[in-house]
């Protein structure tokens, strides 16, 4: 079965995307930690990041490089956090976090739930910047 | 001023080393999240790892892929997960945290205060996978 992510690429499930190449999405989590929060992932459904073969890994490190960039030009923030952790979505998925202490990048605290004008609005602050 | 990490490279500050090649240098965090938690450091000193030179940063995540396979097979967890925060010290390092629970790397709880002993028998399990 196609993980919520595929869904996404597919454009079976509706996201704020802010970046995109062949092999490449990037979108906004959700339910963010932070306004900005945005997931990188690729298109292949591999599960865990270090199963990936070392030329899809660079890759996709590469281009979560740029989506960060224009993640920190478009959200003020000390610096853009970084988290892989995927207990959760059986699809590698890398969490860029704007932060700006160190509790902004705690998966274990309670996330936002921003409505649809908020999730846009943060989105276009970071696609401007791509 | 030398940062911690890089009088640990020097060998000025004693550390449990698990792997090292001539740009990069991996060993235990001292206040880990759980047993087997590593940073993966470059030997330059780059405080914010989306500032690194394309080649150096790929090589950079290239190594902790490496490292990051020998800490799965030497530690039993579910998976390594991965963190880049960097607000406390201004030296590029990525966290390899092995994961059984989404709790194991909320870098907000109280850390853990191994003796040497013990970490010096994280550091063996690791090493003899590398």
């Amino acid at each position: 079965m196609a993980t919520i992510f595929t869904k996404i690429i597919e454009r079976e499930i509706p996201a704020q995307i802010v970046a995109e190449d062949d092999k490449h999405i990037a979108f906004l989590d959700i339910n963010p930690l932070v306004e900005g929060h945005t997931l990188v992932v690729p298109k292949a459904e591999v599960d865990y990041i270090y199963d990936m073969a070392d030329e899809d890994y660079l890759a996709l490190q590469a281009f979560a490089k740029k989506v960060a960039k224009a993640v920190k030009a478009g959200i003020p923030c000390l610096r853009v956090g970084v988290a892989v952790i995927g207990l959760e979505v059986p699809h590698t998925h890398i969490h860029l976090v704007p932060l700006n202490k160190m509790d902004d990048i705690n998966f274990s605290r309670k996330k936002l739930n921003p409505s649809a004008a908020e999730l846009a609005a943060a989105a276009d602050k970071i696609r401007e910047k791509m």
